[in-house]
């Protein structure tokens, strides 16, 4: 079974921290990562909403920012209120067991979750392989974080009884990708590609969506580097 | 679509009401019962926590006993840690929508949550048709409140997209079920049946169990109460 990451960004009520960490352990999870908590860390109110799954806070790792969270995972999956996000998969919290198995069994998965109020922004977004969406109803889209946690771990651990197919192959991890796509950018603005510096930003995006949907592999990620290499040398 | 209504039974903690509330209307759910809830009612740690749920706690219902909360519901669920129960069916959340989708469209439907640390009484638990089992882990199997009703919540929003077979037969509400139970308590006692006293509360028990199981229509309880009073002129 692969391992599963809850990753909080920006998360700002202590309380809902420690909820989050309580419905983690009542579910079978407990690597927990905050990025940026914005009370500091460690949290008593934290703490104290925890109950008896105060030893997820504990080994909790706290990260400066989305990309060093996930750097080592191999997939990652983002929740999202949002109905369309640049052509990425959106995926219902019903599909998440389905999804997961068609990942290597040795897999590092991370799922994100958003600030209480603006969510994940789009970069943040951007860096996930897959949205997750928990079907809400229009009277009151607004889920309590927590809760969100708890709906998305319930889910998972159906996984736990879930029969994963073998040989699927396992995902680069998140810093070898994230180096390609930075390797890509820098020589895209030195051939002049993205010398229209307005269009710049949406250009870098879109060219990263691409290659995060593709599901790369290491071994692809090493034949994408020396296809840059070649491209290059013919200038 | 049955109706379905959320019981409370004796919830302690205000904001366990407001955010039971908040979730219940994330997932497009909006009839709250609640039996004798602590610190009273209205609850202004209950307003705070419900943030755009609120008007789930204004249209809430007040009932002094599991009783008569459940009175006019003609199918009813219990959320149960245990694992076994006196012969009930003990189904996982999962199956929720399966099972509800047994019963006639025109159904009211009642899911009962017990106390925070307590849960529900045996005798509470012997009033449900269903038991239901949200499936957790032994490190830490004591969920919150709200996160119970989140997560079911959850499971009967995906029951609004699921196909209802017409022509289930409506059950007898929980008063007709109740008021044969009760007669026919009261004819056994007369009758002796029932004599010994210690083992009277277990006797009867096991007996309403028996008819609780066996999803008893208006037109059975007719016909069980005209078996009774035929019996009863035997002697």
């Amino acid at each position: 079974v692969p391992n599963i990451y809850i990753v909080l960004v920006e998360p700002q009520m202590g309380e809902n921290i420690g909820a989050a960490a309580r419905v983690m352990s009542n579910f079978g999870f407990d690597n927990l990562r905050i990025v940026n908590p914005r009370d500091g860390w460690p949290n008593p109110k934290a703490n104290d909403m925890s109950a008896h799954g105060l030893f997820v806070l504990e080994k909790a790792k706290i990260y400066k920012d989305v990309e060093s969270a996930i750097a080592d995972l191999n997939f990652v999956c983002a929740t999202s209120a949002q109905k369309r996000y640049m052509n990425k998969d959106i995926i219902s919290a019903t599909e998440i067991t389905k999804e997961l198995s068609l990942q290597n069994e040795n897999s590092n998965i991370g799922i994100l979750f958003g600030r209480e109020r603006s969510g994940l922004t789009n970069e943040e977004l951007g860096l996930a392989d897959k949205l997750i969406k928990i079907p809400v109803s229009n009277i009151n889209p607004s889920l309590n974080l927590a809760q969100a946690v708890g709906i998305v771990c319930y889910e998972l651990s159906k996984f736990k009884n879930f029969e994963i197919e073998k040989n699927h192959q396992i995902l680069a991890s998140k810093d070898e990708l994230s180096y390609f796509l930075k390797t890509l950018d820098d020589n895209l603005i030195n051939s002049g590609f993205l010398r229209n510096e307005k269009m710049r930003p949406t250009m870098i995006q879109n060219i990263r969506n691409i290659f995060t949907r593709a599901q790369l592999t290491e071994q692809d990620i090493r034949t994408l580097h020396g296809m840059l290499n070649s491209l290059k040398k013919m200038t």
